[in-house]
């Protein structure tokens, strides 16, 4: 709303105002790399939606936009479920496919992959049911054998090929197309709900690329999961469907609501909740009628253990525990410490090469060991499973004297497996280091959770054949009779991969109902809720921050911790903006500052805003007014209305009424209407850890600092950031944005 | 810290300030149902954590306390999580016993229950598990005879014999011991935990009577269940734990966080969650090892369906969900309507009379229907269940053809149970309305499930018979083919009490994780949450509040919901006291009032506080000074220091620094170290709903309105509620409490 007067007298100005009362295009929006005013961007929602609910009354149109307003968020969120229910069933074939072409064709059909090939041959029987002959490996295609050392070799030389050239695409994929499609994108997503604006994260290149690299990446071999990407995936999906409604548009605030509601359910109120829900049921139907896990369950990998655990046996889980916290807290400072220097030296500057060596290593290292070879999520999924009469696998290799499950020795079978495991698990820890955080789409849930998986399995087969060979010891005697099936290497699995996941991400309460999602174990709370928070413990007393929040470090964004302790005793006066020394604060005066003076002003600072006084003297606050607004309004005043008079010498006022001026001077510039009149203030005294939790709940960009009622400096978003860096003892300069 | 200063000069200052540096007693507490200020306990509690950490550093027991200070916080939990489960298992088993008490007697013990009784014996068979000689019904011990209409007079008049019994105990033990014991304690616990002192609510003898008079409650048959009441008494627990630690002793704010992780989790940070955690986890372990559902499960109605649902019924389970909304709505209206005559009208005047007539009436009714005879939750379970072969249930009395579980047409067993299902619904829902509410502990879980797993399980039965008789219609078609088993009445019965269970509470997400929680039924979510947001939708449209918001409404209580939309457009100015006919806001100012003058101003208003301002003319703030915390400290400045020459003329001064005075003049008294120099400022231009989002989301008890950097008025709490009262059309004058 700028107001630019011709005073010809008092009776004018409401004419005048009525005229040029149109907004002016920019003003109330925001620049790249700044952070979102929650306040205001809520109040303008609530002003629209005043504004439709009060014009519902008059006609039926309007009745009608005004119930399919109500009714937007609602579509919105089925949209988004539909679109990215859709997108993630997709990705997850095409994965599938895409990994098993590394190992061979199916003749019957290019299009299937090794499992769907085999459902159609009749010559599958239940015990071997990835053996068909309408499936053929590369060395049968190539070669006509399957058996011998060139067979051997020449699969292993398709399967690296295979890996190079999707790792390949891939990364040149993001490279030319969209540089925002690498990572997991959960940092980048914590950071934008909390306000933070980067322009092109969410657009429909990041989508499209993201959504056909993670396919290639996954495939490739890698030691990534898809978990993390996807969530970028359904925010860009959100993103993309909020541009058809104005509602959603034109507003920050909303917007990101629909982003948590796709993404992570974190940071916003109730009636989101309520929607996130519609969005997983029609996500949850979506996939359903996809079926990529063709088990007819919603769940990802469903198990069924048939024995209770037992107390004693919360002491490996509570070993699993810390050894997810240890596995966190040293992945994490090595992962960092790596893309420090990726960041840092030449390395970073052959991101294709770096991708290109990372998948050869990684494909010419896990083909040899079966447990490596197949994907993570395969990996994760027979490390579960229990072992029943039937299952062939290697992990389950038991001598059995009766037809009866219980009391196993472990044969050979099994030794073999622990090797491999072992091997497995120490490639994984190794590899997924250097891979998360390259220019590919990455997510760690998989990689983190087989690196827990396959530690709890080792555990809980050692656990099983110690209970089988001391059945009358101490330990063992009260609960575990020698023939009982007491020990389920599965649970143990399980257990270590939720421990291992807690220990990188860090995330509460919302892993074990992950959890819950992911295997449908509900009575197994217990075991997983205390491992878990031993690795919690363990990993915060190396350092509070998970890998998430680590990387918003690492890239300098402004994020303020929900969860972060604060003890400093520091005042507001001691953080605030202008120091002793510094030269005093840069204020506007209501009246009495000419347009040159105030373009003056904005052209000697940086400042993204400035602070509006009664006078220089008692330094009184009126309001606050933000750089971009005023810049735009200035400049449009000039386009638009040199015409009318308004020169370098004309009055500014930011003052309700404007006093009658002499009819010889210059037409006065009224910018009331771009003032923001409820500025948040505090006095100089507030103790900074009130203050932080004041930036923190509301959402502040920055607040105003009084003493006594006069204006005496400014805290901005990014000094909070900085003082809090200082507290923790790290580099203050690391805060790159506001 | 109140310091009284005898001026000999300027050097005297700082050691008489040391020598007066103690805290005055009561400065800082609160009175009885008022609200707490979150922000001066947070830093009280911040303080009190920095001044131990400092004192770590310098020797070994300080260590040592720092380190026991740290780990108090788990030690509460682990001993609240044990207390609390204990209570809770020894409820249940007693309430069994008192239950089955009024049907009769186990000769081999008269203190087991009928199943308990009956797992002794050794004729009991599988089939009919519940029938044995040991265990003898009122008419059997009494008159001999099990048969007849004589006998079953006689179990008849035992029966409402015990239940008036059990009845009038509990009624008696409330009214006479602890008052606050009755009802449900979620509606004030609910305030409790967003800042309001009840003081007592939370005491021993609420706990001993709330623990004696639930079972009582329970075992007499009323429409009511325990889970409300037990979250109440977890968190007289924690409250009565909390006193053994110094930490939880002193802070409000801290302590309030047990009592959410005691009861629920809400409004709290991520580190109250972790605890609350292992809270469960404890609590879950002591009910592991008591055992009361005697199944080794953690989950109280274990269910295991074995058809997956259709997307056809999704139909069916959102009627289920409209049932829901509209029986939530009606029971809201009908019992709030119902507790407004009681307050209003003589009813209120005989309590104890009221329960008598309800118990009687109940057992009466009750009785004769073996439906509503048996307790709340065995009836959810019996509904909940699926039908096997062996099940011996009136309701699974199919006709069956051959030895196959499916396609099973009802049998006249399954259509008298419908009989008595449809008169038991009629009567569970006009008697719940009558019975919460009344004196005695009662909570709504377990009746709002009842209603909807009964209403459920016909719709269910009702399905799958039409489903049977049109296997051919375009409607079943397609999924459901003859000698199928496709439609489970048993999924419909908890879909129907969650739909009502949302309907009444009004619960969000919460609410499918404790259907979970309750049946293990992972795979229904999709089911689950149609019904239940349909059910939020269509109780949504009759009006907003739950059960619980409902109630807190009509006791008056300060509570500001979270989820209440604000839509009005009110300024701060609009809302603030003085209103423009008002006297102008009593301030106090730093300098140059007398003793004399604090004390008739305190005397005169009756306000909680009063800011400080510069001078009377200026208006400028300094900062805030509670009532209470003024009138304890010249108090105790009258008692203690009147040798010391503080007389009624004395001069008060809440600045940084006394000028020197004549030696003549009485000795000035100062007071600065009481007074608040950080309280909460908006401008008058702040829009009401910006204001009512920084009070609910700081926890703020008032805030001061300015207008260019001087003082113009004050809101409270109690204003912002009165504001909103009247934004929605209620009367202002029910909020009743600060």
């Amino acid at each position: 709303m700028l107001i630019i007067k011709v005073m010809s007298g008092i009776t004018g100005n409401t004419k005048l105002m009525d005229l040029l009362d149109e907004p002016v295009p920019g003003v109330g929006t925001y620049e790249d790399f700044n952070t979102i005013d929650w306040v205001r961007e809520k109040s303008k929602d609530r002003d629209r939606h005043r504004e439709i609910t009060s014009k519902s009354k008059l006609s039926t149109p309007a009745l009608l936009e005004s119930i399919s307003d109500a009714f937007s968020g609602w579509l919105l969120m089925l949209l988004i479920g539909l679109w990215s229910g859709a997108l993630a069933g997709g990705i997850d074939i095409l994965a599938h496919w895409l990994t098993d072409l590394k190992e061979g064709l199916c003749l019957s059909g290019f299009w299937y992959d090794h499992e769907h090939c085999c459902w159609g041959s009749n010559e599958t029987t239940f015990q071997e049911r990835d053996k068909c002959p309408e499936w053929q490996s590369w060395a049968e295609l190539l070669g006509g054998s399957s058996v011998g050392a060139s067979a051997y070799i020449v699969d292993y030389l398709m399967f690296i090929i295979w890996a190079l050239l999707f790792a390949f695409l891939a990364v040149i994929l993001v490279r030319a197309f969209a540089p925002y499609a690498c990572g997991s994108g959960i940092p980048e997503i914590k950071t934008i709900l909390s306000g933070f604006i980067i322009r092109g994260y969410l657009g429909k290149w990041t989508l499209i690329i993201k959504t056909v690299t993670l396919v290639l990446a996954v495939s490739s071999g890698l030691s990534l999961g898809k978990e993390g990407p996807l969530v970028h995936v359904a925010c860009c999906c959100a993103n993309i469907l909020c541009h058809l409604f104005t509602k959603y548009r034109k507003n920050e605030a909303k917007r990101r609501e629909k982003y948590a509601a796709a993404g992570v359910s974190y940071y916003f109120p109730l009636k989101t909740l309520w929607r996130s829900f519609f969005a997983a049921l029609v996500a949850a139907f979506t996939l359903r009628s996809i079926n990529p896990f063709g088990n007819s369950r919603l769940v990802l990998f469903y198990v069924e253990f048939h024995t209770p655990w037992h107390m004693v046996e919360l002491v490996p889980f509570v070993l699993l525990g810390i050894f997810g916290g240890l596995w966190g807290a040293i992945f994490i400072r090595a992962n960092i410490a790596w893309c420090r220097r990726r960041k840092n030296t030449c390395l970073g500057r052959y991101p294709v090469l770096e991708v290109l060596v990372v998948t050869g290593a990684t494909a010419l290292l896990s083909f040899p060991n079966s447990y490596t070879r197949m994907s993570g999520s395969e990996l994760i999924s027979e490390l579960f499973n229990d072992c029943s009469l039937l299952d062939s696998s290697q992990l389950c290799g038991y001598i059995t004297y009766s037809n009866t499950i219980p009391d196993r020795p472990a044969g050979p079978d099994v030794y073999t497996a622990l090797w491999q495991l072992a091997l497995a698990l120490v490639f994984k820890m190794l590899i997924t280091v250097v891979t998360f955080g390259m220019k590919v789409p990455s997510g760690l849930f998989i990689p983190s959770m087989a690196v827990g998986a396959i530690a709890g399995r080792l555990l809980g087969v050692g656990m099983e054949q110690l209970a089988l060979n001391h059945h009358d010891s101490a330990i063992f005697k009260s609960w575990c009779s020698p023939g009982a099936d007491c020990i389920t290497p599965g649970l143990y699995a399980m257990v270590g991969a939720a421990a291992c996941l807690g220990g990188v991400t860090r995330m509460t309460i919302s892993l074990v109902v992950i959890m819950f999602e992911l295997t449908g174990g509900l009575e197994y709370i217990v075991p997983l809720m205390a491992a878990t928070m031993t690795s919690k413990w363990v990993a915060d007393a190396f350092g509070r921050e998970g890998i998430y929040e680590a990387h918003i470090r690492l890239n300098g964004y402004p994020f303020l911790e929900p969860k972060e302790e604060y003890g400093s005793k520091a005042l507001a006066q001691d953080v605030m903006r202008p120091r002793r020394s510094d030269p005093p604060l840069a204020v506007l005066t209501q009246e009495g500052m000419s347009v040159g003076e105030v373009e003056a002003m904005v052209a000697d600072t940086d400042y993204s805003g400035f602070p509006v006084v009664v006078c220089q003297e008692s330094q009184r606050l009126v309001g606050f007014i933000l750089r971009r607004d005023l810049v735009i309004s200035l400049g449009a005043c000039n386009a638009r209305q040199r015409q009318e008079g308004v020169v370098s010498a004309s009055l500014v006022f930011f003052t309700d009424h404007v006093p009658a001026q002499p009819t010889s001077g210059p037409p006065a510039v009224k910018l009331r209407g771009i003032l923001d009149l409820s500025p948040f203030t505090v006095t100089d005294h507030t103790p900074m850890e009130i203050t932080v939790d004041i930036f923190r709940k509301l959402g502040l960009r920055q607040s105003l600092v009084t003493h006594n009622g006069r204006l005496l400096g400014i805290i901005t978003k990014k000094d909070v950031l900085k003082h809090m860096a200082q507290m923790a003892n790290r580099d203050p300069d690391s805060i790159l944005f506001n």
